[in-house]
């Protein structure tokens, strides 16, 4: 297993059409609620005061974080940046 | 409650007394387990390659998250980003 | 209570139809106005030679800065930078 | 009357004599102090997890900032980022 | 009376039609010369190599400055760098 | 198997003890050709006109990766950047 | 023999019609593997989460590397980062 | 004379007319071409990887370079970097 | 005639010598002034908050403006930014 | 033969023992003018009002141009930034 951590930042096209943009958000939430029920996208949440959010990965291993991200329906309207993670020594529950 | 992500980098003078650098390293591992035993300090990953960790922090308001930090016998060594973050609305546990 | 600063910088298409525009700067005003009047946005300013501003919030917490932000009309168009604040040992009204 | 936003970051050496840095700091409260009552320094928060402060002047001139900048003896230790404010037309109190 | 430096970097879209251009630039020009004539934009000098000028302005406040900047036509085509000056000790006109 | 690409920067003080200096460097080296004998270190090339190197690590995940980079006897003196690397579909070996 | 890394980072439009991106890709993918196959291009590997690779070449001399990189299908969508490599003196293989 | 290093950047829409496009560039080669015959512009390279160029010119004074950059009929796309060059006391030729 | 915008920041070790450091000051000083009566140094104003100027000069070469600037007793300590100018169209004196 | 350009800032401290820095700089304008004369260093130019330079390498290969930049008595002081050139479709003398 290995642990990231990525923030995924958002620049949709002002002038989107309405139905386009809310068939991809679905999409979007599909996707993201698939993979976090199958336990890989471990945790989300909102950057305030910004269309971006911090999530926190475990996965099998480069190659499948890369399916997870590559696969998103907003992936191209995203700038992604990845932190892959270790344990820390001070950490009480490792 | 506010919950926070924290980027903290560590730069240590490279000649520094091998005694009080271990005086300090555990007095650091002492400030952090303690808030982590309370709960305020939910999560700290060792980013790869870098002296550096992120974490994640559940704290009553702003005062405390500062307080927390400002108390790091690190605190004179390290650079901090600091990311206000808020419900995401695809978390299946929100 | 948390307080923050934000600060705001818009970026508004040339090409944007002017009544269009005009619509969407007054239902920014209103919405700015409305959480004036009710005290969580507590200043605001020009920033000198930029469409941009710097405003203080004192909000509930982290959820409220961000809907009262995401909310904006202008906010398809904005890039904020957010800092929380805290007390300042030196401030004589602390 | 002429309106700034300040954000001042300080960086001293992790090595400075105690006895000196309290001096330092002392001076630095009364000089901060003294032209918050004087009104010159309207605000001043700390920026959470950070060795820095945001502070809001109103002074005479650009002359009168700078002396009070130039005259903080922590001032050397000190990275300043100033930003002229104006009236903004969403103000409701302007 | 307050000085201020301002960096403006132009960025025309390529395809803007001709007339349009042409009469967007003689009204800038006109702005621009209507105010160096009044006494508030003191220099104003090509940066070579790029759209660019910097310009040398003594107002009476920020607020003016704001509204001799804010009402250049090219004003949403800019990108603004502005830095607030004083006497500096050495000016032998000082 | 995990592949990441790390660039390590090395920054050795100026005035470093030559004897010191040398013990470093030879720790260095056998740390990492022992780590490229074992096959986790797979290359190791210059960049040209730097004190720096571009590695490729081929590691059973993070907590490996990390292991190798952590135990560098330059590891205090050295600014990584490290990029998690997966299959290209273009790659004709792949 | 002149050995390069390169990251290229490809941004493609959103709403690029899907047959002219799909003929693009392909002639992208063939131009790569011709110069893999040929020996120049040695390694192309995906950087997660990005649509960006990371690429070592073994070429003649600069002009030919040049030469592939100015002929690729994509490199009106590219931006490119070089970096000439020379033989490292920790390398087992040099 | 004086000389200058100028890095110049292109950055032409991926959509434009292939006839304007072709009509362009022979425009802005023979630009180029009239200043080197006339020896203000003395060298000029390819960036490798790059749509971009390093040039030396040694012109009458800041006009005349500005004029020669300013009438390139690739300036509106071009983003350029100017360094004013001095003798160097290592020069052999100097 | 060729004029030129340099912004100088200066950067002084906190604990140098009071003497030596008064003694620099004096020189810097004298050399500065020494430029402005001969003319080639126009204008010098300080940056507010910052231990900075932006001084324009106008100087007969490149090799003048070198010469004045590595001259100066503060250059070790310095970080400059030189912009060479030209005439502006819209300047009402040229 | 492959060209390059390399810029070379130099940051020496300032406290440098005043025979220490004469021998070093005596040393580095050895190593710089050996190579001029082989003619693998075609052009140094000084950056006005920097210290640092531009120069122009026409090498070997890589190897060689780390090999002359690595020699340099000044590296450990100097950060560089290395451009690989190729023949330019618009240069009237390729």
């Amino acid at each position: 297993m290995a642990r990231f951590a990525v923030r995924m930042e958002v620049d949709l096209p002002a002038d989107m059409d309405p139905d386009a943009k809310a068939d991809l958000l679905a999409r979007e939430k599909a996707w993201s609620q698939q993979w976090q029920r199958s336990g890989e996208w471990v945790s989300i949440w909102r950057c305030v005061g910004e269309y971006a959010n911090l999530s926190i990965f475990e996965v099998r291993d480069n190659e499948q974080l890369h399916e997870i991200l590559w696969g998103l329906p907003l992936f191209p309207y995203m700038t992604m940046q990845v932190t892959p993670l270790a344990t820390h020594p001070s950490d009480i529950h490792a």
